[in-house]
């Protein structure tokens, strides 16, 4: 580190690049406390907020980063005029697949993402879910909050403890490794299934055929990307190979699922379900799985802890550190990783 | 082992002793899956099993060990009358509190129970429902069952992750620090209240003041006994101490708290709690508890898994067979243990 760079007692010289920072004041303030914020301002001080549904009447043109979250529109050929100086997108969020075009991929503009911020929260709040429903937690709470009889609640199946539970897990994804290794911290046993998992990889002694996974774990947990490839690969072929009074999590996204043969599982009460993700989001307000004392829901927010959006914002002003002196993203993606990211 | 011992091709002959089982059938064959079954059979072939509700019209005179659990009335002058030949006492529950008297405490007759098995399953429950608190899930799950908007479920306050999280733990039980090994494992930083706690212990260096512990952390678990002492240990100036947002699991007693104080502080949604114990069993259906959103109800269960029952099983096998042999007992009770053990 030279002399000029470690004075503090004078400013440093202020970045040339303008950073555009379109990010809903919410989400904004979780991603970037203080730590990041500075963080942030040490890499751009020429930085520009604008609420991305105040894009439209903006003027972009000076841009050259673009730090990014939902709501951000398409970087089609459009966006892209209004941009004509941008040199890098950086996702605060996870997946870039509603951000990118043809346009974009053709224009050469690198573009990041922070999704691997998500992953350990994704994988805590599955494994929240796993114990909920091993432990019948949730449907004892369903029936208490629901007014029925205190020894109602107490006949329901007996519990499962994790420790021993065989636990499948569909995707050795960044998520389903931190799973992994929290279900077996708690003693559980692991069963994966992967066809893209390498046979050296560390996961390989647990890796099973996926009709193993499903037929033998007391859970069964998604963990895979939603690509071309997964859309529907859990039927209802699938689905009747669970074992009665298994669990199914699902944190990943639900186009996995055939979500009709899923709910014909549960509603029968044969097998429980732990759900993040929907079909239809916003789920409606009258949705047939809002109603079954089986299953336990949350609204798409296995990502969102305070923890999680910090770590994205370090991790977005970490990889426009790396481009600004010339080194390589850590979380770039391209056309073709996309395919398989999901 | 001798020759004698190892021969299985004819039957060990029958031990003398007459053994009592008086436990409900449900709660038998939990206890007793088949390895517990036989274990029992081969320390005593003179085995009755009596219902508790079919005791007060049974012969007991001859029972020589009897194996209890809940239900079976007071050990008093009436009912060690009608058990003269009465030698061991084994509750395969935990607390021997309902089932000891002054005249039981006189006779000298060992009583020993089965709680140590329960302790991995408490710890595991106490964790489910930390992290149900901590990711807002019980929250969300409550907000759309009951048809809310899914965007009304998106603004529940922030989730918080475990890795990180601060986790107070009032009492250094054996299920205390089985929860607290599984929360570590999880990445969580640990403090402990517990006065009786030696300065060699190894969770010493994690022990704090009762006050520390209510104001430093995100969760506050509650793994203490419930003895005269602990009574209404945490009453309105404790819970006054928690931090704005923390959550507060109860999977011990409640008398250890003030339930008027601890749902002042719940209701006005300050701090969120799970509980899984109440000042009245079974809880009424009306009670005010059920009409929480922030809060998660279980039905007194958290050591009610299958495997806790077969370990319990297990532990009775192995003291019969202890008692037998003349060795000392791993889980014998006394009437000076018991105050400090609850």
């Amino acid at each position: 580190m030279s002399n000029t760079v470690v004075r503090t007692d004078s400013p440093a010289p202020p970045p040339a690049e303008h950073l555009l920072v379109s990010i809903s004041p919410a989400e904004r303030a979780a991603f970037f406390p203080t730590s990041a914020e500075h963080a942030l301002r040490s890499v751009a001080t020429d930085i520009r907020v604008v609420a991305p549904d105040a894009l439209a009447t903006s003027a972009l043109a000076r841009t050259e980063l673009a730090v990014v979250a939902w709501g951000f529109p398409r970087l089609d050929e459009e966006m892209l005029s209004r941009m004509p100086n941008l040199r890098l997108v950086v996702n605060a969020a996870s997946s870039v697949r509603s951000l990118v075009s043809d346009a974009f991929w053709a224009s050469g503009i690198p573009i990041t993402q922070a999704g691997a911020a998500m992953s350990p929260a994704v994988a805590e709040m599955s494994l929240t879910l796993t114990l909920s429903l091993l432990r019948r937690a949730h449907r004892m709470d369903h029936a208490l909050r629901s007014g029925r009889p205190w020894d109602d609640a107490r006949t329901i199946d007996r519990a499962r403890e994790i420790s021993g539970a065989v636990v499948g897990v569909i995707g050795a994804s960044r998520t389903g490794r931190e799973y992994i290794r929290m279900c077996r911290a708690l003693g559980a046993e692991v069963r994966v299934y992967d066809p893209y998992l390498p046979p050296d990889d560390e996961l390989a002694a647990a890796a099973v055929d996926l009709d193993v996974v499903l037929s033998d774990s007391d859970v069964v947990a998604i963990h895979a990307p939603a690509t071309a490839e997964t859309a529907g690969m859990i039927g209802e072929a699938e689905l009747a190979m669970m074992r009665d009074g298994a669990a199914f999590v699902n944190t990943a996204r639900s186009s996995l699922i055939d979500m009709d043969a899923l709910f014909h599982h549960v509603s029968s009460g044969r097998i429980d379900a732990a759900l993040d993700v929907f079909d239809a989001e916003p789920l409606p307000t009258d949705d047939r799985w809002r109603a079954l004392d089986n299953v336990l829901l949350t609204a798409h927010v296995s990502g969102a802890t305070a923890e999680s959006r910090a770590r994205a914002g370090a991790i977005v002003a970490d990889e426009i550190t790396r481009f600004l002196a010339g080194q390589e993203l850590r979380h770039r993606v391209t056309r073709e990783s996309l395919e398989r990211m999901g």
